[in-house]
C-alpha cells in the first residue's frame, strides 16, 4: 500500500497523531493541550489535524484492543471487508478522513510515539522516500535526532506512517506506559515544532539538508532465550540495557540466564560484517512479538538531488492555518 | 488488623513475596528464577516461601484484578462475608496459609515491588513495630537503602506487610510495569540477601544495629491540579521529575500547566516547618488514587534498645531449611 503523490495536485493538512498506541500517554497530553491551547505549539502557519490513533485503546489505557493498530495499516486486512477487528476498522476510518484522498486529506503524517528503551529523542522511517528522508534530514541536521530506517521485515509491517506521501514517527523514551513525563513530552513538541518549521521552510524553495543522512537500517530482532514452553529462559543482561544506538560486538553480554550463565552476541552469517547497533532494547510492548531488542547497520546515506524538491513540491501544498 | 508475635512461640518462615502488583514483573522473575535455580539465592539456611502475590493479576499483566490487593489487607475487608472480590479472596487465602497463624506460618514478610518513580533501591515500612525497624536498621547501615515510613495515613491502608510480625517492602524503580529490567533483578536480589543474612545473624544474638535510623515519615500525598471534569490540567513539572529523595522547598517547581504556567510548592499550615522530601514521584499506578507524588519529613529515629532484641527473638524462631 503505497499513497504516493505523484500527480496528485491537492491541497491538504498536516496529520499529528498521538496515541496510536492508546498507553502510550505523552503524545495524548500534548494533543490536549495543543487543542486547549493553540498557542502552545509553534505551527508556522500550517494547518494541522490533531488527532486521537486510537481512542478507545487510549481510554482504556491500553496499547490496543484487538490488535496492534501501528500493524494494521496493510492491505490485506484494510480490503478484507470480513475483518472488523476495532483497529482494521480505526485504520479505514482514518484513512478515509485524514489520508491522501480523504474528506480531510493530509500529505504529511506525524506520529507520536513513546517507548520504554532508552532510545532518547528519536526518529522512525518506514522506507526511503523522498520527502520523508528529507524532512529527517532538517530533524537530524538540526537537532541531531538518530535514525531508525526500519524496511525490508516481513514480519513487522503494516505502520500508519506508510500510508502518506511523507511520514515521521517520532519515538522518545524511556517512558513508562501509562505515565506522563513532563521531559519526554518536551523531546516530542521540541520534535514536532521542528518538522512543521522545516516544512513552512520548505515551502519557500531550496533549503540545506547536509550532504548526508545517517540511518540506523533494521537488519533483524532478536527474542530473549526461552523454555520449551514459551517461558523467557533470561533476560536482556543489565550491562545491554538502556545502551540503544550504541555498537554491539561479537561477544558482549546480550542475555543474562536465571542461573547466572551469560549469553554473548554472536553475529549470524546474515550479519555481513561490521559493528551492530542495537535499537528498542528491552522495549515492554515487544515481549508479546518475541523481540527483546532490533539490530540495525549504521549507514550513512548520501543526500540525494531530489530530495529537497520532493518536500517542497508536497510542502507547497500544504494548507495555511486560517488566521 | 495486628497480628503481633506477643506470647506466640511457634516456628515459622520467611515469606517473600513477588506480583503481589501483576504487573511489577521484576519480583516474579526472581521467585522464577529461586524456584528453577534455588542455588542463586543466598538463603542463609532459612526456609523460604516464595509466593506469588496476586497469580490471576500477574497471569494477566495487570496490576490488580478487582482491587489492589496490597490495599485488601484491611479488618473489615477480611471479615466481611459478602465481599467476594479476587484481591480479598486472596489476602484471606495467604494469610490463612502462611499468615503467623497460618497452615504453613511465616514469621517475617518480605514483599518485593517495582515503581515507575524514581526510588532507587529502598525500603518501606508500614509502621514502627520492632523487629521490622531493626531488619529495615542493617538494610540501611550495610546497603545503605532509603526508607519510607508509610504510618498515619487513613487514605492508604490495608497493606500485606502489616499482617506479619515482621514485614519489608524492598521497593525498587524506576522501570516501566509489565517489564523485566536485570539492573532492578539485581537490586531487589540484594536486599532480599541482605535481610536473610540479618535475620540468619539475628538468631546468634545481639548484632549491631548504629544509633540511629534515617527515615522519610509520610505526611501526605498531593494530586495533579485537575479540570473540572477530572482531567489533569497539568504534569509533574521536568524539573521535580526523577528527584525522589531529594528536598523540595517552598517555591521550587511542582507542577506544569498545559499552558506553560509553573505552579511552585507552597506548604501547607499542617506541614510544619523545616524542608520536605518528595517520594513515588509521578508512579504511573498512583494516577488512578490521584497521588502525583507524596510528601515525606526527614526523621532520625534513635535506635531503641529493644529492637535487636526483638528481632532475634523473631529470628530463633525461624525454621532451617532442609539440608
Amino acid at each position: 500500500m503505497d499513497n504516493g503523490n505523484g500527480g496528485d495536485h491537492r491541497p491538504g493538512r498536516v496529520l499529528v497523531v498521538g496515541g496510536t498506541h492508546g498507553n502510550e500517554r505523552n503524545g495524548l497530553w500534548l494533543l490536549d493541550q495543543w487543542r486547549q491551547h493553540p498557542g502552545q505549539l509553534h505551527r508556522h502557519g500550517l494547518a494541522l489535524e490533531l488527532v486521537v490513533g486510537n481512542p478507545v485503546a487510549a481510554q482504556a489505557n491500553r496499547r490496543y484492543v484487538d490488535r496492534d493498530l501501528n500493524r494494521s495499516f496493510r492491505a490485506e486486512l484494510l480490503s478484507d471487508p470480513d475483518n472488523q477487528e476495532l483497529e482494521v476498522l480505526r485504520a479505514r476510518q482514518l484513512l478515509a478522513r485524514h489520508g491522501p484522498a480523504g474528506n480531510k486529506p493530509c500529505l504529511v503524517a506525524i506520529d507520536l510515539h513513546s517507548t520504554t528503551a532508552a532510545m532518547g529523542n528519536s526518529l522512525v522511517l518506514y522506507n526511503r522516500r523522498p520527502a520523508s528522508l528529507a524532512l529527517a534530514a532538517v530533524l537530524q541536521r538540526r537537532l541531531g535526532l538518530p535514525i531508525y530506517l526500519h524496511e525490508s521485515d516481513s514480519c513487522q509491517s503494516g505502520y500508519l506512517g506508510a500510508c502518506w506521501p511523507c511520514a515521521l514517527v517520532i519515538e522518545v523514551g524511556p517512558v513508562a506506559q501509562g505515565l506522563v513525563n513532563g521531559r519526554i513530552c518536551q523531546q516530542s513538541q521540541i520534535a514536532v515544532e521542528t518538522a512543521l518549521d522545516a516544512l513552512a521552510q520548505a515551502r519557500e524553495g531550496p533549503f540545506a539538508l547536509g550532504s548526508a543522512l545517517l540511518v540506523h537500517g533494521h537488519l533483524r530482532s532478536m527474542d530473549l532465550p526461552r523454555h520449551g514452553d514459551g517461558s523467557p529462559a533470561g533476560l536482556v543482561h543489565p550491562s545491554l540495557q538502556d545502551r540503544d544506538w550504541r555498537p554491539l560486538g561479537a561477544g558482549d553480554p546480550l542475555f543474562l540466564a536465571g542461573d547466572g550463565t551469560t549469553t554473548a552476541f554472536s553475529p549470524e552469517n546474515g550479519d555481513g560484517s561490521g559493528t551492530l547497533w542495537p535499537v528498542f532494547i528491552n522495549e515492554a510492548a515487544y515481549g508479546e512479538k518475541g523481540i527483546a531488542l532490533s539490530l540495525t547497520r549504521r549507514e550513512m546515506v548520501p543526500v540525494a538531488a531530489g530530495w529537497a524538491p520532493s518536500l517542497t513540491e508536497l510542502a507547497r501544498r500544504l494548507e495555511r492555518d486560517p488566521p
